[in-house]
């Protein structure tokens, strides 16, 4: 059950496939150095693996619980939330001018992975602080941010998003929950809020909940929704706390996993209605929670990395440790450990395999996100937003497919034990579950990358980025690497059935075939991820030196990815392709 | 959460894929007549759906327990399994002498997927006492089958499996549970088993154990494991039950699913040794014990199919009922029913495909049994024998693996909902996982495959069964049905790259490269299990007259497989055949 931070892989990822090496060198994290990042990781992985790792498992058998209408976290969980805030780790890349660090993204996404590998029941809490932070500095008024900026950024206060409400999940334009004006500025919120993460807890003296809401007058839909900040306790203008605001937690679902994360049900307006605060303009709520959704996404995706990671160390560790069987050479009377059977080695590489590569399509987003902020020219920012936009939703939901494939070859791994709850494979199945599921079903994501991501700027960003991956290809041709086996024709064909997916898919678009589109979505995300993941794992290939001590195994890593990962491409580009048309009809018939 | 019972696809699959109208009309099942048969399972049916179905959820919020060393079932089980015994469902296929009603398998493997479907947690324990009838009938001495048959046949006592001990699992050469020789023919076993599924309960007044030891003058290894009878009670020469044997449950275990079925560590021989009787010959008993375990294997393929169809029908329920969001036709004002969007269609689709590919192959796999029992002619039988020896390994890996993604993909067309326990869907996902663990892992499964059944009579019934798909291939072309779409190439295209794999693995064997094989044993089994499972629904397809008013779903169905899941079959066989080498290496790098 021991976790160690995976350092070299993060670092190799940071610096070869997400190009940190290149931002450094452009001086787009101004005088950030390569050592002080891994300075940073090396801290923050101490943290993870000692403070916050050996708590998952008591989150899970001694999760949150109501009692009188407040939530009680796992014990120990207050103290290591605050030891974690006292660190500075909650204000990573928050501004300077609230007590942040204005760190790069790609270096809050790499400390994210750890304190989710630690636990993402634990971590999942300050991933909803960190999207409240950037709405409210975003889109709060100056009160607003001076009241709660430097404690939301502290750490001092955590943050929650409150969408769902039980007819509204994926369409939040059915929400129902109402905001009344109360005359002096402030409003007044009443409804209930559903699944909301860390709704209410023990971990800080204040909540502060981000929260959509109707005005009585606003216009139906999307186009009536607006956001308002809603504190725990309200604020006083100098800063002290008052009196309890009329929000509570009504009740906590029993849920798979993740139980030592508070999901509840929200009361706002019992008692009359809840005091809330505006942010941004009324009705253009939407658009400032899509802010915060968007890197909520990249979060998710982290949790993916963060929980396959975890589960692979701990049946990496299981299949040394355990002896079973014999292979030829093992000494008479002796058992070998399973590690040596090619099945179980199979798993593990698999395990391995897909992990780095989600930790490298997730890093490589940050990174344009950095770069869409940092890069000098206009136009250097506007297409590393796009990159980032791309990318978004293939970090997301790939990261959390694979989280769940790892978690479950994990428990496989162990054989019988792995099915005992004591052994703590299972856990890291049901908790990692979730991630596929919240955010934006990954269905959601598909579709968003399949009809707004693929056609930004009438297909430009996609087509930069299948460059940059055909790229990769011709630089393994040329490199000529005997350690990379196939890797360099397996990644040309792969780009090519992903050209030709984004090429159907595009006209398809353009045709109003849009279910055609849709039917496809899935299989185009898992096969964009797949070759993107290639290039990114031949990337770190490419970088080392003749004298590189990784080098075999970045090596070895890129070559099983290629040879036995994206070796569906092909059957991925024509399931997105050929069968789109019949799947509508098919179901109507099947389902009629 | 309602069940039916899938009565129309059962019934397809067992008429026209798993050739039950060609064993009637031969005469291999007597005077049996289809109508019989019908009857028979929408009596099953009925039972399963107003019986065991509502249980089990219970089973698992109120699993078994272990109270003063004696374990209580979850309220309402007692009556469910007494009431299932008296309806004579115990006894479907034993034979007549022992009161059974000497029915086919292929009629007992449909009803066990109901039972299933019902509730995997109670249908295990049958499944068990079946394996020892058939080891007993097989084996025992006469005295022995008097005693014992009869109770175990009407199911008035259950049996167990007692195989793993903690340093004994896929290896059953290390056991060291002890059996001595007491000196009247009897035996005194003592050491502990794990992981014995129903080891202990209170569903009948005595319990009769399997139990694999070895006797104090045994050769090492294999070839010096005994098998042995341990009943619960001693049951006195005149039947009725006498002292308590020497056999307990110390321990249950806190599983991740199935928390209906009590998992046991037993304890043999506390008190000096329990009472045991020999089954078959001394140090002959694991082979006495592969007699059980492949009919038990064929069992958890089933259990694969049933929960996958509890599965998929709570998650069709749920998508026509559950609205959010709109689709170009939805009127002003509504919600569509999520099942009209492309992305979920995809997902029940697949969720229906997959079950029904894996039904067939399970009900194939029985109906041989079927023909090995009673053709007429030997080297029927014989070949027969080795197309179930072939298929089983396939039947089980592969419906648990589709058990487990089918379940998974029911709570991710839940969403939000799918991870809160109180919906089912979750219970599902956690139930399943075990199909794919005991009875020998799938990865155990893929090599039994690769390396003991595909070279059976030198290759002759793996050829013999790739004709068989070729044959349906040929009639698809033939029959050049619109509504069938590419599914003949497909077929044709996929059954290629079977036969290339196999041909590579054959060659790897025969050349002494067995690892080389064994890296690709699990995409090996998978690509096969694609193969057949299209074969089938073609099969199926291709039955159906012009009028026939299922043809349009059951052309939709195979259609779909075709175009959507075998897609990728030249993928997997390059899988199979490309990377086995670099495993190992890599593999050594990686994790040196």
């Amino acid at each position: 059950m021991t976790y160690r931070a995976p350092l070299p892989d993060i670092m190799a990822v940071l610096r070869h496939a997400a190009g940190c090496d290149a931002a450094i060198r452009e001086g787009l994290y101004g005088d950030l150095a390569m050592d002080d990042i891994a300075a940073i990781l090396g801290e923050a992985g101490t943290f993870a693996a000692e403070v916050i790792a050996p708590l998952n498992r008591l989150g899970d058998t001694d999760g949150a619980r109501l009692v009188d209408r407040q939530v009680v976290t796992t014990p120990g969980w207050r103290d290591a939330y605050r030891a974690w805030a006292a660190g500075g780790w909650n204000g990573l890349v928050a501004p300077g001018e609230w007590g942040g660090q204005g760190l790069p993204m790609l270096v809050q996404v790499a400390c994210l992975e750890l304190w989710n590998s630690g636990s993402m029941a634990f971590a999942i809490g300050p991933t909803l602080t960190a999207a409240g932070i950037e709405a409210l500095d975003i889109h709060g008024t100056p009160d607003l941010r001076r009241l709660y900026l430097p404690k939301l950024v502290s750490g001092a206060w955590m943050g929650t998003m409150n969408l769902t409400e039980p007819q509204a999940g994926t369409d939040l334009s059915a929400l129902k929950t109402r905001a009344e004006r109360a005359g002096d500025g402030t409003y007044r919120v009443t409804g209930t809020k559903i699944f909301i993460t860390y709704g209410d807890h023990d971990l800080t003296d204040n909540i502060v909940h981000m929260v959509l809401a109707r005005l009585p007058d606003a216009p139906p839909g999307n186009r009536g929704i607006s956001l308002f900040l809603v504190p725990k306790f309200i604020v006083n203008p100098d800063g002290s706390l008052g009196d309890r605001n009329d929000v509570v937690c009504q009740s906590l679902e029993h849920k798979l996993g993740i139980h030592g994360s508070p999901t509840c049900v929200m009361t706002f307006g019992d008692k009359g209605g809840a005091t809330a605060y505006l942010v941004g303009e009324e009705n253009r709520g939407l658009a400032c929670m899509f802010t915060m959704m968007n890197n909520a996404r990249l979060a998710v995706g982290v949790q993916g990395v963060g929980v396959a990671e975890r589960a692979f160390q701990q049946a990496l560790g299981y299949a040394r440790e355990r002896r079973q069987g014999r292979r030829p050479d093992t000494p008479a009377g002796q058992s070998a450990a399973i590690i040596a059977f090619p099945d179980v080695r199979r798993m593990l590489m698999t395990m391995k395999a897909l992990t780095q590569a989600a930790r490298a399509i997730c890093y490589l987003t940050a990174s344009a996100l950095d770069r869409a902020r940092l890069a000098p020219d206009a136009d250097a920012r506007r297409r590393a937003h796009e990159t980032a936009s791309l990318l978004t939703p293939i970090a997301k939901a790939f990261s959390t497919d694979i989280g769940f494939e790892v978690a479950s070859l994990g428990v496989q791994v162990h054989g019988g034990m792995g099915y005992i709850e004591e052994t703590g494979a299972a856990q890291h199945l049901r908790d990692a579950r979730i991630a596929m599921i919240y955010e934006g079903t990954n269905g959601i994501q598909a579709i968003d990358l399949v009809t707004r991501k693929i056609g930004q700027s009438e297909g430009a960003a996609v087509h930069a980025q299948i460059a940059a991956i055909r790229r990769t290809a011709t630089r393994l041709l040329a490199a000529n690497r005997p350690g990379l086996g196939l890797t360099a024709a397996r990644l040309r064909g792969a780009a090519e059935s992903l050209d030709r997916a984004t090429s159907y898919l595009l006209a398809a678009l353009q045709a109003g075939r849009t279910d055609d589109a849709l039917a496809g979505a899935t299989s185009y995300l898992r096969l964009f991820a797949l070759v993107q993941g290639l290039a990114s794992l031949a990337d770190i290939a490419l970088a080392d030196g003749d004298d590189a001590p990784e080098r075999a195994s970045h090596e070895a890593l890129a070559r099983f990815f290629a040879e036995h990962m994206t070796i569906g491409a092909d059957g991925l580009a024509a399931d997105v392709m050929g069968g789109a048309g019949v799947l509508g009809e098919s179901a109507a018939v099947l389902f009629a």
